[in-house]
């Protein structure tokens, strides 16, 4: 196996941004999703009121979301500014498990996987947040990239992104 | 059991900022985790370099954090503004797991509990953005609160802080 | 009648922020509106998904007016920062205009009125921006100041606050 | 007449940004105004003071204006950010009434009106703010969109422009 | 001498907010300046139109130094936030060198003086901006605290604060 | 010599932002520095620590820089929002100045200049604060612009880059 490469650290190991400027423009796409562990009772409560339809937690959790998307560059240090073209956060229950997923487009020269991962985390958050006086144990139990497409490194998926 | 009860939702179920003005100001504490599977290749390349005391992967992480939870009522969207006392990022390892927590001290009439989790949140998305070059299959496998202190509802803490 | 006074301006005409260093902390509020004509198609769709009660126009417009009071002093020059205790927007039908009301509630050494009148203000431009695919047209026919209570020049109301 | 359509809304009512993935790059303007009723005595000072022509209430305005165009996407939840080539905003008085007036042009892929009412709106808060010592009655009395051109749904005006 | 203390570095040198939560709250005030050597053509240009004064390149940068104060703690990793009670920003001539002064003032736990600094910084770039184009060799030839006050660490005053 | 001309300003002396929508696209790259004289102390205790290469207070300027350069257009008004390609910000000492370097990259219709110009002092201002604890006597005794290339007005450069 070949040693992993970091993109971000110059040669002397110092933080610095990716020069994208001779990097084609090209369409990239990214999924990202949060799991929410809430627990039961927060679970059937956030049910009962259709919440999760149409309810205002996950469409609070969904806008908060969509929102953080626009700013990953001022979030992430070294972030590339990009011009969004779509950012979606939908929400679905496995038990009671909400599942946050992201899905982000763009049209430039550097991917949306932070964007992805930045609307999946804050939704997430805010979902905490909007329950956290109903129970402090409310885990995120995982965060993480689903899938990429476009860019020079290419397509990418994780091996079980729908359930695991 | 009672039901959980959502402090930020209105009678008619609608989003809304907590009213703290008649709540007493007192010193609140939160810290929370993010734990980080980073994987063995870029583990060793991490700890090789140096990278967890005093390199640049985790030290950009840690100012991230730092910088996010000062911006975290901007991000969640019932969150008051406030003034933060103190906040600190620290990074150790668990095998191939790095661990982020943050701890964050406030005077004020909300607690901090967001503060804390948000700035593990990014510390941990910023490892990712500066480790993703090589490996996309990093997963934040857990963001949580471990401890809160302070605040009307008084202390609280996760049953198991250090290990799971 | 005596000369207004403009307390943002020196002696010499430039702008300026006020020195609130000694003005002493008491509970101010602010409510503010704005009022949307939307016209009757519009109204009628907004109305017949039952948008107002628990939708998604009204409530994303809700969640970013709440947001943009919490930003107020980054958008208008010489605001003070302030800890917001509580921002609320809401949303009711006058035949087919949307009426905006927001109202804020901080313990500070600045009134609140910048607040609420952002608050209405980006609220209704986002029911704008929500409706705008459906008719241009859509007018903000008022953005005002409602009613402001504590702080040294003392309680203020409008003539005529619910209607006009 | 048709069914409007809302472009922010999904099939089942949540809020989204659009995807302007597909959408050509083209040349996109705006216009918008916001008409200030600041009374009589207010419109005679700033009128003596020259504050108009080159004064310290319109000129902090139409900064503020200006900055806030450029952070619309920040404020407005679905507002995608655009690479704005140009923004600008003017004052005029008519009788006693301020008129702002923004314009703002683009080369992108969704239109600048969100834009220009942003800019409008700022402007016209914070010529409140700078006079709200001087009297709280100063009623915003409309802001709306007097022209678009360019994009897909073609070029638009409001039916009088210049007076109502 | 003794060593000089770094209060941002922890003892393992990482960076560090200082814990500012034992701190009494006392008045604090700073003032800083920039100094810009624009050189003779663009002094003679901005004096003639009277441009100090009144006019609006320094008005503009006046503006932008006093919004910039209120952002410090976003632009300054290790900054705290703080609720400015006070930010002025004058501008005056010495010889073809255009000096900008910037006060702070605030009851708070924090000192003042990035604020102070950050306003002058940020007054002294727009001036740049604004004459970018007569002239790229414009020189901040000194960015400086002037003076401060308040705080543990006590008054503090620069040997020669008026002129060098 | 002709007069300086300034293309912020109109005619009528108002503040504005330059059109640049006619203006084609090219690369421009921009550096700055800012020397920060920190004293033989500092500079000593900053240098047995190792802290240039990878020390902390650097670290934390470089980062604070970069993330600065992606916020220009929010700092300085009338700005163009810009996608930068890179930022990098590099640190040595001559003598006992600190001597910040920033180099921007971007492809687009305005030049990088103020983009490199704040991240230089932003990462001064944060070398500033995370010393100022061990004396408040630090000066930033220049921040200029060292070169800058591509753009209608093409390439420049300061007289003496390196030294002087």
């Amino acid at each position: 196996m070949t040693e992993p490469s970091f993109a971000h650290l110059s040669e002397s190991g110092q933080a610095c941004m990716v020069d994208v400027g001779d990097k084609p423009r090209s369409v990239r796409t990214a999924r990202a999703e949060a799991r929410i562990a809430v627990g039961k009772p927060i679970a059937d409560r956030l049910r009962d009121t259709g919440a999760i339809g149409k309810g205002n937690v996950v469409e609070t959790a969904r806008i908060a979301g969509i929102m953080a998307a626009k700013r990953t560059s001022n979030l992430i240090p070294m972030c590339h500014p990009l011009l969004l073209d779509h950012v979606a956060v939908t929400a679905d229950w496995e038990g009671d498990v909400l599942r946050i997923e992201s899905s982000v487009r763009c049209a430039g020269v550097t991917g949306v996987e932070m964007e992805a991962l930045t609307a999946a985390s804050v939704a997430a958050l805010t979902v905490y947040d909007m329950c956290k006086s109903a129970g402090k144990g409310i885990v995120i139990e995982s965060l993480r990239l689903l899938e990429k497409t476009g860019g020079k490194s290419g397509d990418w998926k994780a091996y079980s992104t729908e359930s695991h």
